[in-house]
């Protein structure tokens, strides 16, 4: 059975939709589209770190669109694993695992990995939205869509732009 | 640079000296050395997961005899990631995390790993106490003497009984 590495933040959960509702609900304004695209959160969002370590930010993130069921079925046809960089924010920890087994009561915990770099996973196919991660990768690499990444070429990486086309690409 | 995935639990951290002291605070008994060889930790205390899942079980483990300075040369030598089971007792995440920084303040966010199962990992070496995470590796692999493994035939694993033996095997 083939192993597949599925990033949570901006691939799983919807974490720009955290970084926006916390921009307007400290400033009143709100960010366009074209205002985020092509640059990383922390250049976006003056205060993305505050952001990101504020009890409830990883643990209230919606789930993407499509997401639920193409993970439940990838979960019958592949090793699935997911693995999440979480060790920057300790705070974190605590709130991806119960994020996990809330939306995904199906994965269990020898499934979950949180960790720093992701250059020690090994895999067959890796899922993630930061290039940092899939270009160490060995395996099949899938650059998901979003908003930091949109301008940028995905080179040797399959890119999709939602789960739909997950399902096209790995549950054919 | 090689990689070494070095495992916390009976490798960094003394988790049977929690385990004895936690049991003569329970019962006033003393387990004696032969009692513990050969056996699982569950099998032989009753209420093993009574212990792992107490408030300070990870966080007030000792460190094994010589590991600081090893673990403290390796880093210099090698890309060492601490790869830790955490995910079956969610409790463990904070606890681990924070033990890692005190005892190792030179240790990164980014080579810390906390997962469910090993399979995923990818690296050169691994030292590990329990032979299925060895089995699954595809590296090297350095089987750590706890009172569970003592017993048994390493197999292909070199068998080490001390952090000298790993000084002596990977920094010659």
């Amino acid at each position: 059975m083939k192993k597949i590495s599925i990033d949570m933040d901006g691939v799983m959960a919807d974490v720009y939709s955290q970084f926006t509702k916390m921009y307007t609900a400290e400033t009143g304004l709100v960010k366009t589209v074209a205002e985020l695209e092509g640059k990383p959160e922390g250049e976006v969002f003056e205060h993305a770190l505050q952001y990101v370590t504020s009890p409830g930010f990883f643990r209230h993130a919606p789930l993407m669109e499509g997401c639920f069921d193409v993970v439940r079925r990838l979960n019958d046809r592949y090793k699935i694993f997911i693995v999440s960089a979480a060790m920057e924010f300790p705070t974190s920890l605590v709130e991806k695992h119960a994020w996990l087994n809330e939306h995904f009561p199906f994965i269990g915990w020898q499934q979950m990995v949180f960790c720093g770099s992701k250059e020690i996973i090994r895999a067959d196919i890796m899922i993630d939205d930061h290039f940092k991660n899939l270009n160490f990768f060995t395996g099949e690499t899938i650059l998901y869509t979003q908003p930091h990444n949109k301008l940028a070429d995905a080179g040797k990486h399959s890119r999709v732009n939602s789960w739909k086309e997950i399902e096209r690409l790995l549950l054919p």
